[in-house]
């Protein structure tokens, strides 16, 4: 059960200086969108139905983000950076106003899924008072063990104070947290700073409120890469490795076909419908929907764009925000289409831009086509009906319309709107002077040949 | 000794449910042909002479698929799904005609190496009245373990009939046999089907042989890579990526430096001359050759294509089926070359479309360059031939002929043919209309302003 | 202490039969340069300020490129090849008349780092006679194993006179040794070649020195990707990737964010500045620095260019020798640039080529632009001056200049100056026939229907 008046309070406060980096940890990305994002969805997702932020390193970047993506989330500023237990904290007001159970996320830990933040937050309802996060893993050295007896979870020892047989525990503290309503602010009070740092751990809490006769159980995360936390480049990489994995493992498992799963990349919102093929080396950005049956060719990317049934989109086709292909649409090699409407069956196979624009069912774009749709201040829309063949080269000075079944001649500068069923030329005559290919080279050749005898 | 022949019996009926697919699972494909089709081609050069294939899941695609890749081989039908014996058995009228050995194999597994098959008929000249394929795994877990005393397979017991040694074997089924000739009809006649699915197995062929005073032997392959059966598309991608790994491999043993391997793909049929450097991300489609000493640079895609000795294709160049460049060609990025004969020497470096056409020797093809060859309803050609200079950005609009050492002007739409030594213009002469520029900025800059102002 | 007189003997003679190639193996290349040089730089800059290096297969190639990279080097050639010894000895020249510490480096080891080279010499400063590189391995199968004792390295065991107890030994020899100042030319006259193969040791040093009473010492490398050797072609890329790996990690250690690390490539020089955001699927050829806060999205190529903060470049571009991008640029998809400075907030967004050019502050360069630089014997410049609006599909007939704040119509093709703040045209006026795209379309649609029939 998950309760609907859960408060998710997110710790995103950190340096992150081992980031080496001006933006701000928690804004650095996985899987196409920032870390903070991902945490806050996990948190919603998972229960929460209240989010408070606690901010500090480079606050003002980060609120002005949260107002954009959040603005319903409560947002604290920790001035000083003085452990975990002093963040949250930050975040009194919130707590004081809250009477549902409390979670403590982390901004920097974006891979948990909602399912084990339910889970967690379900042990509450099950009669904890304190509900832990931990995980299992082969590599334990440096995490804090969970010390596990009848259910209950009996203290957490860190790896500095751990004795030989403690060390080799490979049951691990995330350091996510739940609280039964009302328990927080008091036992955050109670957290004492005698440590090496001088720091307030929230994962004090286990032991003051075990000494208060408080129950505290651990919830053990089937998965340990839920819980990976990213302090450098090198995590930031690992994380979005295994955001990519899932998502790949995902696809494949809803009966996408991904030739070299290894070299598509998603965003967190990517979907492709069942027998979609995704060849090698295909990005796809935030904002993609492909339809059933679409073949995605080598070397596309994929942004903001909605690809239909049956359509072939590549190699080398880049779609951008607002692309919106129709069935059976085919786009090719190094075409780039922006904000535009393809109908079905038309077809932009080649060295084409199709910028704020609408294309017609069946419709043939030829190569080299561009859509003028910008003179430096405003945009401007092309618009090019149904069963149109756009010669080669074609230029369409947008605004223009060019009607249903017309024709345009390759190469021609496209001013002013074509009706439907016309022919329209803007493109000068051939003419062919005899002999002057050869005897230009020839003149050509002379002079090079005297640079170089000069030289 | 290869029997010339042997009969291979192809089972291909499956549902394939877990690949959520509509498309039959056997052909999906593994480096760019469809799994049945690479079985085929295994039980070919494994020493088979004739092929009957038993379909059934999506039995008409297969049937029309099999009717234009595989004409000869005998297609049956098995209607219902009642394991692999049953399955066989479909192909009794083969059966029954065929008095050489028969080969039962897999269209769900398609990466077993001619020589193991043969060396598996082989196993029959010397003695054997059945033979199966076996291999030697780390993962054991679900398949049945071959049970081998002097020489002699006695047994293959499943997964849940083993006791703790059994499942402690690492010798395991891969469900490929091969048979005495005249021996199967009876043995799959002899088989029962009374296990928890009810379905008739080819593998109790082994138990009702054995029990007949049959010799059964199993080889054991090599690399247990070749045994893996595709059933979902992890399971797909898993195939690909042996297949590659395996091209890969042969590639740069064979002289070819991959300067990143596992970001070059082959297809199955793909040909690479000693001393070819293949750069990172280049995507080898089916139908490719490429001589001695070419340069494949990054992010080239190439199909159908023929690469002459020291030419030098892309980083970003699209080759597409038809393309046939000579010794020392130059194509460059953004290039794309379909059904085009290019001459020694001759370069195509920018952002060029090129169709049905061919170029001469040592001409050179100006950026931007379009060949217009599609009407709306045919295809047309353009010829141009030795040392000529296309400029930049000119259109070609075929069916059009450029003779030797001629030239064009760039930006020009040729229409028209040109001759031998002559230089075509086909582009409007060049106006300035002095300070517009900057008044029709000023005036745009206004407009912008004021709506700006006014929304 | 690097002593400043050191000699670098670098044997590069190897035939390089399992290479399979043409090229001399030590010109063969790891991260953008030949392996010859790789080892060079190294040696310099690990202390050798003189280098010897001796030559063998393929002579004059290798001859004449050490003739380009390093002018200073003496080269010797090795006439037969009968060992490591026998080709020391034919640098005895510069041995002879060199009075510092001699080091012998391999030259199909190229990732041996300066520290490691330098950290051996050091160890004759402390009073070693004899240094030799050694590295632990978990697979010390066939290299020989050092036997050390109270800090002397006491003998290297061949594999194949090894005993079990020598055989689980995972300290191995690397090949690369220091010597004392004087000593190596007696040392190699010492060593003889009663061995299976008939060849001279320059292992055998160490006995040869040990009998005498030298005191041989072995440092030992912290990491065996060190001292891979290339023979063959999946060694060359098996070292590219521990090339390719370190420089991820380093970049990333940096403060460089590579979203998929594993698909970004370097070469030896690459310079990436903090907050440098890489996407997946870029290739850095030699020569490019990328300043701080620039953006380099996926499927990039770039080359011997320089990019300035903040820029954006890509998706799809590629960036040729002599790109020069200020600050905040933008360069974007299909699109190529040479030879061209381009100045600060410029965009050249759309399937452009642009070569030999220099393109002013804030101009804005239409999608399908073309500067015509060549004229199949001269390159000639354009220049393109500050806030200039280059329409869509311009094509710039070198040499050709046009002012600042000017604007050239859509589709024009521009062959002479265009002054400041002017407008310049250069296309056909746009002429339209009603009805005509129909006619033509009837037309053709009957003549393919009855091609058809025909057929």
């Amino acid at each position: 059960m998950i309760d609907p008046s859960c408060l998710a309070v997110v710790l995103a406060a950190g340096e992150g200086t081992r980031m080496k980096s001006d933006l701000p940890k928690v804004l650095h990305a996985v899987g196409g969108r920032p870390l903070i994002d991902a945490v806050l969805e996990s948190a919603r997702a998972g229960g929460a139905s209240r989010v408070a932020v606690v901010i500090g390193a480079g606050a003002d970047r980060v609120r002005a983000h949260l107002g954009k993506v959040a603005p319903d989330a409560q947002v604290f500023e920790q001035r000083e950076r003085l452990g975990t237990a002093h963040a949250a904290l930050a975040a009194r007001e919130a707590l004081a106003t809250h009477h549902g159970p409390v979670l403590v996320l982390f901004g920097d830990t974006p891979l948990v899924r909602p399912a084990t933040i339910a889970s967690l937050v379900d042990r509450l309802s099950a009669g904890a008072d304190i509900a832990l996060l931990g995980f299992t893993t082969d590599a334990p050295t440096g995490y804090g063990r969970l010390i596990i007896q009848e259910g209950r979870l009996l203290a957490i020892v860190e790896e500095k104070d751990a004795d030989t047989a403690t060390k080799s525990i490979r049951l691990c503290n995330s350091g996510i947290m739940a609280f039964r309503p009302g328990l927080l602010p008091d036992l955050l009070d109670a957290i004492g700073n005698e440590n090496a740092k001088g720091e307030y751990y929230l994962t004090d809490a286990v032991a003051v409120g075990t000494a208060r006769g408080l129950r505290a159980e651990a919830v053990i995360g089937k998965d340990e890469d839920e819980f990976v936390g990213i302090n450098d480049r090198a995590q930031l990489a690992a994380a979005e490795a295994i955001f990519q994995q899932r998502m790949r493992a995902e696809a494949m498992a809803a009966g996408v076909t991904l030739v070299a799963p290894e070299t598509v990349f998603f965003s967190f919102d990517t979907k492709l419908g069942r027998d979609v093929v995704v060849e090698p080396n295909v990005v796809f950005a935030p904002g993609v929907t492909v339809a059933s049956g679409a073949t995605i060719r080598a070397f596309s990317h994929i942004e903001g764009a909605r690809v239909g049934g049956g359509a072939i989109v590549g190699p080398y086709s880049r779609l951008r925000p607002g692309a919106d292909l129709a069935e059976n649409v085919h786009v090719g090699n190094f075409v780039e289409i922006k904000n535009a409407r393809v109908d079905q069956g038309a077809k932009v196979n080649h060295l084409t831009y199709i910028g704020d624009a609408s294309i017609g069912a069946r419709t043939n774009v030829g190569a080299g086509t561009i859509t003028c749709n910008y003179d430096g201040f405003f945009k401007h829309k092309t618009v090019i009906g149904a069963d149109v063949f756009v010669g080669s080269n074609t230029v369409m000075v947008a605004p223009v319309t060019v009607g249903d079944n017309a024709l345009t001649a390759a190469g021609s500068v496209i001013t002013a709107d074509v009706p439907g069923d016309a022919m329209a030329f803007g493109r000068a005559r051939q003419e062919v002077k005899e002999g002057m290919g050869a005897a230009k080279k020839a003149a050509l050749a002379a002079r090079k040949a005297a640079s170089k005898s000069g030289g």
